[in-house]
């Protein structure tokens, strides 16, 4: 059968439900549902060996907060998006230590700037406390990785953390990537927090190596955007919801190969939901009000 | 009926042919397959009234170029394919006089920076000509506008043209704009000449009011490549193709609404394809070679 | 004796007073000094024949705003900055009609992209109020023009404004552009404007006509920061200070040749100055609060 | 005494001649010079303590290649000058082993670009020699660091490139960096080659910590190109060739503070000769004719 491509853990389970017909329960598999600053939240959490197998994805925690919304700006939606965000992600963090940022992912390619531009918007800090530590005593020390691509680098992403991450030595390693979603309407709609660190052969470029505990020494945090939907996995969901169930996958592969579903108005989204998560990590790090993250960046 | 979506004169032959199911005749339009410099070239000449409802745009020529093998950089295939656009435009271009090179479309957005990019590699010698003649004398005065987009300007392309049409009172105006196919194997592959200018309602971004004879008082020559396709039209092509004709055009366009396909490497190709169409104007325009183009341009 | 180059009104008269030896008096030109939101104000006027032939400048007011303080970056800098440079602004524009806004100078260089970044920032309304005039009714038609460079374009930024004026029909032109100022402590610390245009061979490149009432038909307002030194006059004034006023113009012309002094961080201080002349554009002709117009830009 | 500032061992050479007034001999220095494809070329060898005290530089080579006519563009002066580069890289990088080109510098601001601009023309070949080993048996590894500053990484370029070295095991490093020349003729006119590493306090940024064999455990190349003049540096030179020799420091670092001197169009000047700088490692290091470089990296 044709398989359909997403890198979010809420839509893996989606297609579980929809292959076993609704009729089987999934086991291994917690989801829950709630309302975060008016933005809706799913959290599925993978709690085992059965689990990791149903959704092809490793056990912890996937929180995927909904900001469909967002687009309309109403009333405080950036603000609200950002403590979303931020609040989120504050959990998911130790209370001290550096960390390291990673903004993966290809700055010249605008489906998969999210990493490169979020970077942008977060507030580098290690270089201060460390020259001026009383003068910085309030901020906690955070530094920023721009991986590149293996074109422009001929090193892995993985590889380089690794390097870095041994000078650096953070208590937290937080990787920002592009993803790809099964969905339309989740495309720069979405974001996607784990604490289970960057899966290979994820994203929309290709970063091979997985950055997470095993292969860095520390936790890593992944935050992810889908930004595209591959072409073939958006017309065979055209094709089932018509009522073809068999689909030539040859034929849907062949039309869409190399080809990319994204908005029209993607370079303006991407810059957008860059911001919101560089803010939302200045949150969460650095205790800050989005007034004070907006003075102390520009 | 869906309507599919295509800027090319080609594809609009193509759709009149299969909604008329292969049956009649369709007067009015002649086609023409050739090749040039190793490219397939197709001429549609739409001659009457007739061919113009039938395939809803202008009477006139449109001369396709087929690049699609241009991507397997075989040898020379930068060169052959500058020749190829060139010299089909040599022969739609005035003996003499000054050129005025419009760029249409949105330089920061990829898929409609085909025109600005465009211009960036073309030689611009009116001012030198006019400084210089005695020095100048072998060159054709060459101006170059970018016309940017209304959400950027205010003014509409063609109100800004009109006005520096009538500053630099050219012989000639070529317009060189993104488009919209209806095959994703025609996206980043193929560039059409018209002589009939640029038409409202086109391309991919939303440039509203005509360039061409009527408007400018001058003759109007569209060079334009296809960069994206419509997600819908795609998406009833696959449903067709599977049997199923009988397609609910609201459903489609819900879910296709805003998003377009394009090729996962579309920055590099459309910079590619831009500097073929920039140099094949220097070629036709200039009467140089394509190592004195890169000597005049480095 | 070697001449000294500058485009602020304001360093015109220093000059002036310098080669007079400060005893005879400067008739034919008025200057007053006050304060406004913080900054120095000072206002030159030339009211004559004989003030035009003693500062090199045509008759009109000169009014410099002196933001060296905006650097220190103290309470509401930017605020107050905007408010001083809008409300100055609005005591020159008509009380209603279209707006055209041209950003003269290169965008690809940083000291002369004052102008095009500064159009980046300026709330473009034009094509809205004609398209949904009554949604818009409370906003001023603006449009702006980036001009590009002779190089880029092979057409006189005149020339070209020229056209664009015979289609909009503005009320008002405001010219932004790059100049030179004769000492460093006020580049990137100076806002020149004035009601008589942009004159030519001014700035830092080379706008080589004159954008005024004579050569547009309509009134234009200029406003210019400068953002370099020519080496050559800083050299002389140094040489000047020690006590050596014999200068060998050739000399310093040939170790100057081509050379501009500019600050280190030249790209964030031209950044954030075309940001307070776009709010300060904004504020004065639509009659918002900053807020907003941070709101309406984002 | 006014402290001089320059990053050219070649200046520094002069500079202590002219204190000494030509008097006395500078030992544990030796300096020669030559033609290389038509261009000068000026080695200064700093022997012993007594010369790297003279000098105020490490012990090592320094070749210094004068490009001044590269300028004029006569015939096959890119070819030439890649040679130069080239062939003077070759004597002094091992027969092989992976290589790691960094390129240290702010790509945000022009005059410290050229480290990231030339990187931008390296061939980069590690992940293909490491994934194809068959197909690119030809190749030797190269891999490239983008380094950036510290205020937009909060890590030290010497820190980060350790991490990477540790990684990657290069047998070489070739750092590639912005200077700061003493004689604006030197400005973009100038590559130095060094076997010595990136020395502290350098450079047109502020790199703070060391890149050399003793820190990285590797062998370091510096390739810099001077593309500033201190302006304190400037008016200093200009106050004594007037005969001068008393020179307030204080007066003149006032006047000067953070004021650079660049030339007028200092970034198409960076841009080419970041492409000479690429292209000559390109050609020492893949032994690849200009023609064949130029292919693969279009």
């Amino acid at each position: 059968m044709f398989q359909k491509r997403t890198d979010l853990a809420l839509e893996a389970r989606e297609l579980w439900q929809e292959s076993a017909e609704r009729t089987s329960r999934l086991s291994g598999v917690k989801a829950t549902k709630t309302k975060l600053e008016g933005y809706p939240l799913t959290r599925v959490d993978i709690l085992n060996r059965k689990g990791e197998e149903a959704l092809g994805k490793p056990q912890g925690s996937y929180l995927t907060i909904d900001l469909t919304t967002f687009w309309q700006r109403r009333t405080d939606f950036f603000e609200r998006a950002v403590r979303a965000v931020g609040s989120q992600l504050k959990a998911l963090v130790p209370a001290e230590g550096p960390v390291l940022i990673v903004g993966l992912g290809n700055a010249a390619m605008t489906p998969d700037a999210v990493g490169p531009l979020a970077a942008d918007s977060v507030l580098i800090t290690r270089h201060l406390v460390s020259s001026m530590p009383r003068q910085f005593s309030g901020f906690r020390p955070v530094a920023v990785f721009r991986a590149g691509v293996l074109g422009t680098t001929g090193v892995e992403s993985a590889e380089a953390v690794r390097g870095l991450v041994a000078q650096v030595r953070p208590a937290l390693v937080i990787a920002i990537d592009a993803l790809a979603s099964r969905r339309c309407e989740r495309v720069c709609a979405t974001v996607q927090l784990s604490d289970t660190g960057i899966i290979p052969g994820s994203g929309v470029g290709n970063h091979r190596s997985a950055l997470n505990q095993e292969t860095l020494g520390v936790p890593v945090l992944a935050i992810g955007v889908p930004t595209v939907v591959d072409a073939a996995t958006l017309a065979a969901d055209l094709l089932e919801e018509s009522g073809l169930p068999e689909v030539d996958e040859e034929r849907l592969r062949g039309s869409g190969q190399n080809l990319m579903v994204t908005p029209r108005d993607i370079d303006q989204q991407v810059r957008d939901l860059a911001k919101v998560i560089g803010f939302g990590i200045n949150w969460a790090l650095q205790e800050l009000e989005i007034e004070e993250i907006n003075a102390l960046l520009s």
